[in-house]
């Protein structure tokens, strides 16, 4: 009876073989620990008797082995790969169909897993398509769904779906919060770190399709015979899962390891130079997927050291591509240091002119907000302002500018706030997500690019919840539809509990993390008045810097009169970049969503706001309810207690007492800082700060020390 | 039947629960896995039949804790705590008992396991020496030793065996190749990471009882009140292991920090700032350990800024320390850039004055060689040259200059040449270690440093067999007349199997390896010939940096008649600072041992050697004997791949690949380099490379890229 009682134990256990049984978090949203509920966990036994890979691809293999761990894990007994089915029932049939598409638009990498004579059965077009089923068919089972007459079908909107790793040779990723770079490039090809699979399991199961491996601000080294080979190991540990790898070029390569005196994109020899290392690339990783390129940004060398233009510079690498099927993704995140400028403008001034130049095999990149991935933007102008060009959009899952690895910050509500926002580009619902899948301007080309939040950490992501937002980018690229709610529940029930009060609780409170973290930080569209260089805490007294655009006062303006940066047709303009119609939602101060407001308009202390308070109190308002919040969120995490473990509750709960202790930080420095311009007192029923704006400058100014 | 054979594994897994079930490294040499002999198991069940903690201690729960999941994983079952033995037999009894020493003399730490009325009685002076007894204990069944008639008995030979982490607060580690900082300094205080535990375990395993958290290029931050909070933090938990925690100090702090003019030790106010944030920090951590201080060197301040030398500096910080119970560690690692002089001598130069100048509290950390921590170093002159001044020896367990986390390269060897060298400072047998250990000149203080070769790399050291570094620097530190070949069969016994025929085999190959290692890189006595900066490969080419002493050619002084750097009267006399005994043992290049030849003369390459060859062609067959032999060890390594965890063994393999790789660089680096000086040809039976000396320097060099 005792042993009898260990056997589910044990067979937990043993389904976690590959991982680790305490739940430290390595095993991210694909946990497949054993169904609890018996009933259920037979249902799902009796619908999953057998598999049929149905070929012998690495990728059928790939998702017939997967379906198998899965299902080991979740219904607590082995699962048979048979090789067909020959009238059995009660089986998985994976079958790749070219004519899958005859009845429903699929597109390449669509699936479709449906019930058919008692079997479930999941097809696509290719083999990459059935593996994305394979994933779908299993997040059922993750979060209990039944599995009768099924009839899943996805396809996603968007090609490109890749995660950008800012991570360097010597091992460290810039901005990255979660230890040291996955990538151990001293050690490939010859080591293949176990984790590079796991890296291919996480994302092909969120149907991510390519990876660049290395940072923007790129070492020649990656292009160097000896770190091809490196490159060509991991892209044949994901290439099984569908996913390509791409390389960041460092511009001036042709210089520093081609031995040539220039790299003048217009230079016969640098083109041939290009052309013969792209060659020698693709012979190496037959799949290469491309390059990424940060070009004259910086400090980065590029095209313009010449005199020449960034499609100059784009052009001359799709020409080294070509006929090889690669791409060339061309960073617009550019700005010239200019203190009478206006860094929102910058991008838009150097790429508006070249719509239109860019060869067939290119796309621009371009950051979801004009500045750098602030808490709160407004979406770049360039989405729906060059319909000749394909557009990447670019956001960051590190939370380079949001808490780093302490602050609880959903990134969902934030990506997807970009995605839905309305271009007006041709017309309404011109939104982003359809500039950027392709839609309104039809292009045949669509991409998507995650700066990635993970390392080497043993949970990947240092906060735990951090997790959520690699998995929730990865269900954004392949559907902007979903809703953060929806992704929220789905992450949690497959990551944290099935509980279904302890999921609505979970994904409640991450629903509010971001919207809290703007308001005890950048309320109001304040924006980039963070700590000098390593972007950590506040630091809104920042006036000096190696550049003007680098201090926090270039940006919230603020003076005994106001605050906020005026980028009407009175200050910068730059609000005349987008669409007349998103110009007049948000060139009035009175009628722009407070959210917005000092991005746009230097508004008077005194102002009433919409919301009824003055500019003054409505701005410590947020502050203080911002970092009240989170005591909200404290308590909300208490809450679930019971129904988490133990270990990673304790983890989060004592992350959330370090992201209280911060926001106080930030709601003191910004109320005691901007009260030296406002000259006006804290607003009942708050209390003001008990510690004076030298105490509170010291204690984040030491996080700028060596 | 079948539920029966499960049980065994059962346990296995729930003994191994705070751990993973893979064999990831993860548990280093506390692996407790299960006896598989059913016999000895019994045996062993039979005398742990019971644990008395014998005091509510911290430490002595600690002690029985770590009895309790060892025994646990061992013998497959609990062994219960209880509250005194009365009467009964066959337990394992912790006794504190401060009267343990009128039968030995264990000192504070020292332990004694013995036998006594059929229970085993672990006893000593404090709790500590309890914890070290228990430890003993579980070696002796973790190495399948009988447990009947106990009497172990060990006494520490030095009294603060440390481990220096050169760790960042921005989660970085100088010179470190396992991954990022184990210290999460965003995150405390916070968050507790269990890996704290985890480490403070295996360091007591090994009897470190200090550690200095940060690197010697210190920040300020620590010193902050912030940042003490955080140091306590991490105190806390390493405490009961018996762990102090030390700071590496920025000499600047009284400035960058303290807000003072200055930072001279001579100044009241810079005294006093001292006084007081020593104060503070003893009221943060009452046990804290002290100070470690790298001052003008490298770029770093010190006393000499203010016309000081380093004993005004380090009394400063010692009268600082007043009453409480702490040391200052003021390192000797110090050089001036002088393309004429020779930096064999610069420590010499400023310390040596200095002898009887350091108050009682002051420890000068002197590294095991001259230069800097170089394959193969003579011992350092400040050894035995400083009678009134108790010198810490500090070693390098990261493999800087050995090969980065990719050459298999055990460090016992390295560092018992250093302890065993004679100074004959007060005549013969007065060893390095008897120096250290405060024996020749009769010191009442006693160190040694270990610089960490620990990361977050989920095996701590990167390459698997780093691990065994870590653990011979702490059984050396305890006891320096261990051999080199016991602790590596110790280790190998605890970590990687217990069969006789393998732990011979890899034990075998342990001990070759760091002499293989100086064979294919800096054979004969050559040293400081790797690539800059980074440390990485071979660049003996190198002719230009930002100092003359950071180049190649400063070192190996090759030209057209010989190689070497003479260190005699003819030359920089570097060997004066050595006693006649050894001056007389290698001022004479027809005496000297090979081994150390090239650091003392200039050796023309016709020379004939006492091994029979030229100065040529030993070079040559080193560098391609040397080579060779990393094969002989990947043939030894894959004879016992029966008996090894699977995963475990192809990482090495994998690694000794890489290994191979690097060596024929290295080897075809430095004689295609030095033929350039010596224009004789490779001797048979060699082959010349098949390579020329642009490709190697073109494959190495890239290495230097960005």
């Amino acid at each position: 009876m005792l042993l009898r009682s260990l056997v589910p134990l044990l067979f937990t256990l043993l389904a976690a073989a590959p991982f680790c049984v305490a739940d430290d978090g390595y095993r991210l949203w694909l946990k497949y620990d054993v169904v609890a509920d018996a009933a259920l966990r037979k249902e799902y036994q009796r619908a999953a008797q057998f598999i049929v890979a149905g070929g012998e691809s690495a990728t059928l293999k790939t998702a017939a082995e997967e379906l198998q761990q899965g299902l080991q894990g979740m219904l607590g007994k082995a699962v048979p790969m048979v090789g067909e089915e020959k009238g059995r029932k009660g089986g998985i049939i994976l079958r790749t169909d070219a004519a899958a598409a005859k009845n429903a638009p699929l597109g390449p990498e669509g699936y479709r897993v449906f019930t058919d004579k008692q079997n479930i059965v999941i097809t696509g077009r290719t083999d990459a398509a059935v593996l994305y089923g394979s994933f779908a068919l299993l997040r059922q089972l993750q979060t209990r769904q039944p599995l009768t007459n099924l009839a899943l079908t996805s396809t996603p909107k968007i090609q490109h779906r890749l995660l950008n790793h800012w991570d360097n040779p010597n091992g460290t990723v810039e901005r990255g919060y979660a230890g040291s770079s996955i990538w151990k490039w001293y050690e490939l090809p010859e080591v293949i770190d176990p984790r590079y699979r796991d890296y291919a399991r996480a994302n092909a199961s969120v149907g991510i399709n390519g990876v660049v491996l290395n940072n923007v601000n790129a070492s020649a080294r990656y292009l160097t015979a000896e770190y091809l080979q490196k490159v060509a190991a991991v892209a044949g540990v994901l290439r099984p899962y569908g996913i390509r790898v791409y390389l960041s070029v460092f511009w001036a390569a042709p210089k520093t390891i081609g031995g040539l005196p220039t790299a003048d994109p217009l230079d016969q020899k640098v083109r041939q130079w290009w052309t013969s290392k792209t060659d020698e690339i693709y012979r190496a990783i037959p799949d290469f997927g491309g390059f990424l390129v940060k070009a004259n940004s910086e400090g980065e060398p590029g095209p313009q050291d010449y005199g020449r233009h960034h499609a100059d510079g784009a052009n001359m690498l799709a020409a080294a591509l070509g006929q090889h099927d690669g791409l060339v993704m061309w960073r617009a995140f550019v700005y010239k240091a200019d203190a009478k400028g206006d860094r929102f403008k910058a991008a838009s001034q150097e790429f508006l002119p070249l719509d239109g130049k860019f060869a067939p095999k290119v796309l621009v990149q371009v950051k979801n907000g004009p500045i750098d991935f602030q808490a709160r933007e407004p979406f770049h102008p360039l989405f729906g302002a060059m319909p000749r060009t394909p557009l990447v959009l670019e956001v960051q899952l590190t939370q380079e500018y949001l808490g780093f690895a302490t602050h609880a910050v959903y990134l969902a509500p934030l990506i997807k706030e970009c995605l839905d926002a309305d271009t007006h580009a041709k017309g309404p619902a011109s939104t982003v997500a359809r500039v950027v899948d392709g839609s309104v301007d039809q292009h045949a080309v669509s991409g998507i690019a995650g700066v990635a939040n993970i390392g080497a950490d043993r949970n990947w992501t240092g906060h735990p919840l951090g997790q959520a937002n690699w998995y929730a980018y990865g269900r954004l690229a392949w559907d902007h539809t979903l809703t953060s709610q929806a992704i929220a529940e789905e992450w949690t029930r497959q990551t944290l509990t099935t509980e279904p009060r302890a999921v609505a609780t979970v994904a409640g409170l991450m629903q509010q993390t971001r919207s809290i973290y703007v308001r005890y930080t950048t309320p109001l569209g304040l924006h980039h008045i963070m700590g000098q260089s390593i972007h950590y805490g506040p630091e809104p007294w920042l006036a000096q810097s190696d550049r003007p655009d680098w201090t926090s006062v270039y940006y919230h303006r603020a003076d005994s009169e106001g605050l906020g940066f005026d980028r009407t047709a009175t200050g910068s303009n730059a609000l005349k970049l987008y669409q007349p119609a998103v110009q007049q939602l948000w060139g009035n101060p009175q009628t722009i969503a407070p959210d917005y407001l000092l991005w746009f308009h230097h508004v008077p202390w005194s102002q009433p706001l919409s919301t009824g308070r003055t500019l003054w109190d409505e701005l410590c308002t947020r502050y203080y309810t911002g970092a009240d919040s989170v005591q909200w969120l404290q308590q909300q995490w208490a809450s679930v207690r019971p129904q988490l473990d133990a270990a990673l509750h304790a983890d989060v709960a004592a992350r959330l007492q370090t992201q209280h202790k911060e926001a106080l930080w930030w709601r003191d420095a910004c109320v005691l800082y901007f009260q030296t311009w406002s000259r006006r007192p804290i607003p009942a029923p708050f209390t003001p700060p008990q510690r004076t704006l030298a105490d509170v400058k010291q204690l984040v100014d030491l996080y700028q020390l060596r």
